[in-house]
């Protein structure tokens, strides 16, 4: 996935536009109506419609006194600027994800993605029962903003490539679409990376402008239409082995609120947590059949070589986010001593048993 | 885990006299009060305190209009009957595992826990997003309730063995504490399976009674103290991949309710599906290196050809469940085609990528 998808002169435009035409928060015999700003195209499965419904259930949960009218990117600020409109009020609410921020603080990435680190249930863990709020509310504080999980895409896909890739040789000077740390590290494996809208990714693979590009996972790259002009899929994610959605809250309109509010909206974004990622695994699971069946993708694997590559250039680009000290570093050393405690687990539990289930007994198949 | 933990005669003597000491729901100036029958003793970490959390954002979401009071097992109605009092109207409200109503329908345990079924993530796809959640209402309406999901304890393990177990022969004779279609696939296997409560778990391994036992995993297993009396702690639980626990509501009482508390209900009960999961996936983390490091417990994989035989007696159960037809037909071939549908995402999904993260680069770690 992506920053920069809606980045458009267009939606800078139709922001001014739309910010007229709405009216500002008001109470009125106890009613209140918030905006909630996002960083999705109107629509888009998924993440957009998930937002969709947090703002609708916030509004049903709590009987109609706290409202919520959602904005799509660029219909009240552009994809890419909720931190800002929520932290100064431009609206009381957004939807977007944390590693767009990297520029406000390093740390953002740890309650989003970080590459080869938590999948949702081991990030969902930290966040909730691991001590993670708590560092996440001492970040957003400064920027008067109070963040919440509300949803995860789940392990992304490592991307598109028109050819093959079998050594670690063969990223230099490919031309790969990333963003954020991803970049960072492609870069450090020789990838010639290029930032690009993801509206712009298929074009760009089109005319041979991009060899290579990565942007969610068979949910939504299906629609994008990847597989016209790109045939193998890379996995695994190891650059966004989970991605939170925060919602954001300006926080001193949230501590302004009575409590039952409060709950309303901490509670019905812990739902679109739970929501939001089942929506993603039914539907991959579906489209994933619908690029291999359908259209005849080919899903490789990285090789053992390109992924050690890899996990040692993480680790460089990991050892130099904490020397930035202060907050970003306590944030960093929580979340690793929280992944060396929750990795033996997930290798004894869900992953012993994902690994046997491929053994090959029948199951509902009458022999 | 187990059926049977709290069917003891005190549980049930108990419940007599706390029937008659609690008010009937009243409604008073528009104020209610519901019941929450519970299969958890008081205090039970994870389930027990999920469920506690879960009653009380009901009545916090509701601005105290609907009231929920809960019962650890054996208050109002012994752990076992959360079904038979909701269906009734005893309680208004319950919170168990479906899979200890199998007498009901066999088809219960695919809304909980199956051998070889789903992981959490894939459970929560199927009834949110795969057609899992109707079929649910179908099988519950003849019964007078409405389940939605309310909490999963992940994958579990496949429990403690004084022995080490390596071959198929090695389960003939063994005595195997294990419930439900665990227990029918070690009979198959030659296995002597044995049903106790919880409670009694640990006295007969300590006695010899009991070879072996499975309960649930390390958050909860190690405030139990199974490591004194058994070290190894053998993976994966194949049994279940996942549990799921439900939130049952009387059904006629919740189609009485206004929409807006409807709402309340089924977004409370979403909200504690993440939450009851993030608790266990933390705390199995840090409980396990406990078990490890503190009670050097040897943690074991079952070998495959154990896991093969498991595997095919698992197959012919699901056959024969298949074969009663009806609506328990309907809802295995869901839960197949769904399961056929998500396996092969998360192969290329987090499973590509849990394994992969195995190799051996440093994080956070300076060279």
């Amino acid at each position: 996935m992506k920053r920069r998808y809606f980045m458009t002169g267009a939606a800078a435009g139709l922001a001014g536009a739309a910010a007229s035409s709405f009216p500002k928060p008001a109470i009125s015999q106890g009613l209140m109506e918030w905006r909630m700003v996002t960083a999705w195209p109107k629509g888009l499965p998924g993440v957009g419609s998930g937002a969709q419904r947090l703002a609708d259930r916030i509004t049903a949960l709590s009987g109609g006194k706290l409202r919520v009218k959602l904005f799509a990117a660029g219909e009240l600020v552009p994809g890419l600027q909720c931190f800002d409109a929520v932290s100064n009020g431009t609206a009381e609410l957004g939807h977007d994800a944390a590693y767009y921020h990297l520029s406000k603080s390093e740390a953002c990435a740890f309650f989003c993605a970080f590459p080869w680190g938590l999948t949702c249930s081991e990030q969902n863990g930290w966040i909730e029962y691991g001590g993670g709020q708590a560092l996440w509310d001492e970040l957003y504080a400064p920027f008067n903003l109070q963040g919440f999980l509300a949803g995860n895409t789940g392990t992304q896909m490592f991307g598109w490539f028109r050819k093959e890739i079998n050594t670690v040789d063969d990223l230099k000077g490919l031309k790969y679409r990333a963003p954020g740390n991803n970049a960072k590290i492609m870069t450090k494996l020789g990838a010639a990376v290029i930032s690009l809208p993801g509206g712009e990714i298929f074009p760009a693979l089109q005319s041979g402008a991009l060899d290579a590009a990565e942007w969610i996972g068979p949910y939504n790259d299906l629609s994008l239409g990847f597989y016209q002009v790109a045939k193998y899929y890379y996995s695994p994610g190891f650059h966004e082995p989970s991605t939170a959605f925060q919602l954001l809250v300006n926080k001193q309109k949230y501590e302004a609120l009575p409590t039952e509010l409060k709950d309303v909206i901490r509670i019905a974004s812990q739902a679109a947590n739970d929501d939001v990622f089942a929506e993603y695994t039914a539907n991959n699971g579906t489209s994933l059949a619908t690029l291999v069946t359908k259209h005849e993708v080919q899903v490789r694997s990285l090789s053992r070589d390109i992924l050690m590559a890899m996990g040692n250039a993480t680790n460089e680009i990991l050892i130099d986010i904490m020397d930035k000290g202060g907050i970003v570093r306590k944030v960093a050393e929580s979340y690793i001593a929280y992944r060396n405690s929750v990795i033996p687990w997930t290798r004894v539990g869900e992953q012993t048993f994902v690994n046997a289930r491929l053994l090959p007994f029948p199951f509902g198949v009458k022999s």
